[in-house]
């Protein structure tokens, strides 16, 4: 039986965490998790799943669920977060927050030995030296969550760093693959939500419209894989069928495929080195799928990855700019308050107005990450 | 350095494994070698690789060479086979010779520790159940040349046994693959030996235009992974790229690709459990290539797999009837005396009027393999 901490019980990376965890009750029981501001989800996790500890975001809600449940153990904020990645009992972290809230959370529970599966991209973007440096100090897994990482993970099994060519992340090209720059001026946010191939959170399904998801994983899998950027290569697959790649030096590749379902990679990050039946998985059937595609990915046409890229290449402070500038531009957007193409405005005048510091610790990459929201939010007066 | 005997060197693996063993002087040397009746070619791979023995068709030519290779050792026939494959300077018996005069050399090998790297798909297509036992008994690995084989053992790799969905074997369709069954009617051994992928030999290119080559492979398949038939498919993949896949039981699927170059998948039996850089090798171009096409295999359009997994499925002597009867099929149609759907024919024919025996030991496979040539040679007049 393996104990799990889940940060982000209530969206959609958590719920489907929660699936899995049901799904094998003989393997897998959550103790411990924290959700955001939908109690009502929150009440319902907490009635099937029985965890010994909750953290919410207010003190309001941990007051009144603390009557409701009796038995179970409610904390809440910053410190709640910490609370449940630490929670003795659990040998696994499972996070699935979005946003930097969960850097410290992660390192804390990596200095508690927990295995970490991490779903929480703006962590490794933002902080990837720090996580992997204490993951190492250590000793503990840091294990991908995302589909595309664990296809790399997977696609690794068995072979040797050294004989890694290259990474081939694939990306599906998101809400707008088939729309030109002068087409995307005009894009609505209902538009941008409307993502071809996965049922996924707002935030990320915008980020897959503006390519940015695929940089921060590109940023993501070079901290994960320790593979320099060069090494990295983004193709564009509209299926989504292939979830990555990995190219040796003989020139063999190895893939990982599957239909676009999240709970599969969950799964295999919590039953790691292991693999459990998934009978409620739809299997691949590429006779029906008939034909993949394939083309060369056009950083002109996705400026964000190109910004991805650089950012990363440089290092130091300024994926946490890269990442803090999308947040709030994003955010923005989804507002109504600025235009889908402005996202990459913002982020582009963020980056050329900072200056780099290389290898920031915690407390300057909080600080940087704040300084760039606030510069974003004076951009959008 | 790995010592390498090598059997069948002037066919088409056989050169193909000696440009690897060139490409890396520091890793592999032949030391021993077996050709066919193309002496020519023998010469100069003995001027350019040095072996130390050499073993041809017959004693003329043994005698011959041994006048114009003075410091070398020739020997000729069966027992030469035998001496190539069991030389104690070797570590690593690469067999490539086609047909079942691959089988007894394989099995005195493994009784003497050497690692097997097979390409002679008759030797487990017909005694599969010796070989595998015997490599147990002697603790031998049995590697896969086969680009399919070495693709599903590529994939396996860091993964159990116990979580195979199942194997997933590409079928490019070969030379064939748009024409209905009326169409073959009358095709020419021209056309049948124009492989639209893959530049081998005769023999296996006109089972790749009848489909055998891939019922053979399923047959080697089951023994090589110890899976049964129902676990193994076959897809049509036109374009040869993903070389084979293995679906594991949480809907995973695992691919091996490339472009078609065999010397990849000899490479890695030669260097397995490691990969060494393959520089002249094609990098694949996926975003070159565009587009990979799938399809669901028809066996009624291709009924020589459909004989392979029902004479794989009873199991015993049946298989070495298929191969057998194929063998003796495919040259009659190479040498112009029957059609290419009479190849079909003849081996529906032998299966039907053979009585399956479990278990063969060696001298019955190699009886049922004789009265099966002498069979369809009857059909011939």
């Amino acid at each position: 039986m393996k104990y799990i901490s889940l940060l982000g019980a209530t969206g959609s990376i958590g719920t489907q965490t929660l699936d899995i965890i049901q799904e094998h009750p003989s393997e897998f029981r959550l103790v411990a998790m924290s959700v955001g501001r939908n109690i009502a989800l929150a009440r319902k996790i907490i009635v099937e799943n029985k965890p010994e500890l909750v953290s919410v975001v207010n003190k309001e809600d941990a007051d009144r669920l603390r009557h409701e449940f009796p038995n179970i153990t409610f904390t809440y904020g910053a410190e709640g977060l910490v609370e449940i990645a630490t929670y003795p009992k659990a040998s696994i972290l499972l996070n699935a927050v979005i946003g930097s809230v969960g850097l410290f959370p992660t390192l804390e529970a990596i200095r508690n030995g927990k295995t970490i599966c991490i779903a929480n991209k703006e962590t490794l973007v933002t902080a990837g030296h720090l996580v992997m440096n204490e993951a190492r100090k250590y000793g503990v897994p840091i294990l991908p969550v995302d589909s595309e990482h664990s296809a790399i993970f997977q696609a690794l099994q068995g072979e040797k760093e050294k004989n890694i060519e290259r990474l081939i992340l694939t990306a599906s090209g998101g809400s707008f693959r088939d729309k030109n720059r002068e087409e995307l001026q005009n894009v609505t946010v209902e538009q941008a939500l409307n993502h071809p191939n996965w049922s996924m959170g707002a935030k990320i399904t915008i980020d897959s419209a503006s390519m940015m998801n695929k940089g921060l994983e590109v940023i993501e899998a070079h901290w994960l894989f320790d593979i320099p950027y060069e090494k990295i290569d983004v193709l564009l697959h509209k299926e989504s069928i292939i979830h990555s790649m990995v190219e040796f030096h003989d020139s063999s590749v190895i893939a990982q495929l599957g239909t676009p379902d999240m709970r599969v990679p969950i799964q295999y990050a919590l039953t790691y080195p292991d693999r459990l039946p998934l009978k409620t998985a739809n299997r691949l059937n590429l006779a029906e799928i008939g034909q993949l595609h394939f083309a060369k990915m056009d950083m002109e046409r996705f400026r964000c990855l190109h910004f991805a890229f650089e950012a990363g290449k440089i290092g130091g402070t300024l994926p946490t700019v890269l990442n803090a500038a999308n947040e709030t531009a994003v955010q923005a957007f989804l507002d109504g308050k600025i235009t889908f193409l402005q996202i990459e405005d913002f982020i582009e005048k963020s980056l050329s107005s900072h200056k780099p510091v290389m290898n920031p610790n915690l407390s300057l990459i909080q600080e940087v990450d704040l300084e760039t929201r606030a510069y974003v939010n004076t951009l959008l007066q």
